[in-house]
């Protein structure tokens, strides 16, 4: 049976402040990235989400994040490789504690916001992530961008990765996304982006802005929790998939 | 034969700023607590603290702290319990995950400044934190005050605790330090020093501010690595424990 | 003309995080207490909280904290006199100096949650609070609570204070306010509240929790803006207000 | 008679943590810039510095920093100009307030680390830094880097700006620093050091390291402190400028 895994940024909130509605996106969800401290997320919120995931069978992953609660982790910084390992392989050991403390493994690492994109092109910067991700041990996945150098040095650090697709932004020919501000990077069409998906889950192909197929490999889609129709749209994702026989699972 | 634990706060720079002599001390202890972010040390300093205590062969802590950097965790904060339990397991399980990484696993944890302090005589508190160390598996040992509250809690959590004694403070007729601030608090000299901590590891007693013997469990001594005469006091201690026939090692 | 000062702390949001509905409750005040970087509102958060009152007529305050992002503030923490002096000092210069690249002056101190409430009953901390505001020069006001240690220590240091009464809390017979938790501390129903404060201001009596009429200087009033029904209760309140002839402005 | 400003970075601990020999510095520099809280300097740390520099006849000065405490402000960091505007102004209005506390005006501010250098060669973020101290008032000078954007940004917001020149870097032909890494690019001569300061005080020019004369405007030079021989070298340099009959103040 073919599956899909969906995974989505949870726990966003810092002490008083909350951000989405994870109580509701949590259930049609199977994998879970939780804040891990830097971009938001403080020990109290961790717990409270790890065991809330716990709760509805969904994969903790640590979401670890430059250093930087007031830009919430989205503006680049220039790291060193060592500094960037040093900062997954912590966050992501805290995240793997609460997990632990709930009965489960840490199942997957993925990178936020700044530095997810930054080490998506950047050898350097993913091999420093896939090297924090090997010295966690168990076994944890890496989440990467389809087609990214994320990807790569995973197998460098012999890391089994996991190959992200988005529901909501368009593909180029030759398989990367469309920058966001340029024309017709973003779907706002609900129907255009379940298309989208039950192609690159069922045949492994996206069709690109310029109308060619492009092949991609889809082992999870990121959902974002703190868009307005984001229940609606997970609900209605989950609908097409039961209609097309797939199931939602995380990978194991 | 018998044997005693010297251990020793490390680590304790932050970005630029250094403290202490780490590299001068880790050759003369036997478990280090290594900072954990909330008072002191950012990832990149616990990894090469980590890494240094394990080439000397030192059992690798976590030094969990009250998130106070501008105060060095010195100052103390009321925090519910839940909050304490989850700064303690956010922090330990960062510092686990850099052990492991060096190939060794967390050998205990020892609150920082005030929230070890305050611990001590909190059972609340004190539940929190080994509820915290206990969610952290592995078998990790608690590092407490002898005779304080945090021990029983670290009974009541199936922890295995460590009493703590202090070469450089004296001690009251029920066991307890003698605050500081009060006339004696202090113990200054080397040879008196040493004389106290012998007793404590040889024959279980401490001799009093008021001349009375007292019993006391002495499961780790605590060496204050950002004092001066640091370096020289430990090797004091080292040869006198040579002489005695006591060794040096962490607590298995 | 008889007339109340409106406060509500504002801009309490941090980067991507909101808190409160600021752009509804600021046309009903008078003025705003700008959070100040140390338990919420990062630089671009005072910026733009401080134009918005400035919009409105509003005068504009700092509202300094104890430093506790992920507490809010509100976490008791022990700091020595000099350490409040100088976090109040910093916290209120900042927000001094974009009130003046917005055109306007700092208008007035008002210590937030812990800092607030310890300052109550401390007088060294409230010294150290007042001593601050009088550096600042520009006379300054510092908001305190009505009866509290912190106005005399403003009369000590030659600041203005103003005595800050509540809508929402019953008051003791000895014009303190019932502690939280207490039986009959929250006064929930809105009349009753709009009761007590017309009493307050047009003739300076609470009637006590036990019956009994008290004196109170009721120089501003605290609107919690963070409460589900704040926007209507501040309309209520005005429109009380307006039939009792009494003015909503800022002390000058 | 000549004169030329001498400026140092001051106040760069932070809580229990101490970097350069402030006290032995601060008598031989006429103007000081002030840690501000992002990279260094928390509040008490700040007094402290402001009221040393005061004691000396010193002049103020922010030292205003990317949010980067454990990078000590020195990783580039991708802000908007509007964050960069709003962090500047936060950290001077907080310095400014300590400046007025001990009875003196702000004197200048001087961004650090990675800010100064971004600032440098980009008119976009000299433009919010400059629009920052404009927004200060008090015509508060701007130092920036000689012959760099910082200083046409100033011109462009009716600020007053100081051109800053350094002792140990070599310059190109063009008048820019040799970029640090490239061969040439440090002075490690203290006899070379003096002499490229007395060409480029008393004649505006400077031996540039393909050995043309190139002019530079010399409004103020930067020591840095947290050297080894810094003190010797400051003294060094005082001693040259006696001779020359060269005072040492700051501009007004």
């Amino acid at each position: 049976m073919t599956s899909i895994d969906l995974n989505c940024d949870m726990g966003e909130g810092f002490g008083a402040w909350t951000m989405g509605d994870d109580a509701s996106i949590m259930p049609l969800i199977s994998s879970a990235n939780v804040a891990a401290g830097f971009h938001a997320g403080d020990p109290s919120t961790i717990r409270a989400t790890v065991r809330l995931a716990v709760a509805h069978g969904v994969a903790v992953g640590a979401h670890p994040s430059l250093p930087d609660l007031a830009g919430f982790g989205r503006r680049p910084m220039k790291l060193s490789p060592n500094e960037a390992h040093d900062l997954v392989l912590y966050q992501s050991g805290a995240v793997a504690a609460f997990a632990r403390a709930a009965g489960v493994r840490l199942h997957h690492v993925k990178p936020h916001g700044a530095l997810y994109n930054m080490a998506a092109t950047d050898a350097a910067l993913s091999d420093a992530i896939a090297g924090a991700v090997a010295a966690l041990g168990d076994d944890v996945l890496l989440y990467g961008l389809s087609g990214s150098a994320m990807l790569e040095a995973a197998t460098r650090h012999r890391v089994r990765a996991v190959a992200e697709v988005f529901a909501d932004r368009s593909y180029q020919p030759d398989g990367t996304l469309t920058p966001r501000g340029q024309p017709g990077a973003m779907i706002t069409d609900e129907r255009a982006s379940v298309e989208q998906v039950l192609s690159m889950v069922e045949r492994g192909v996206v069709r690109a802005l310029n109308g060619a197929d492009v092949r991609v490999a889809a082992g999870t889609l990121c959902l974002h929790g703190d868009q307005p129709g984001a229940v609606a749209f997970a609900r209605a994702l989950r609908a097409a998939f039961e209609r097309h026989g797939i199931a939602v699972a995380a990978p194991h």
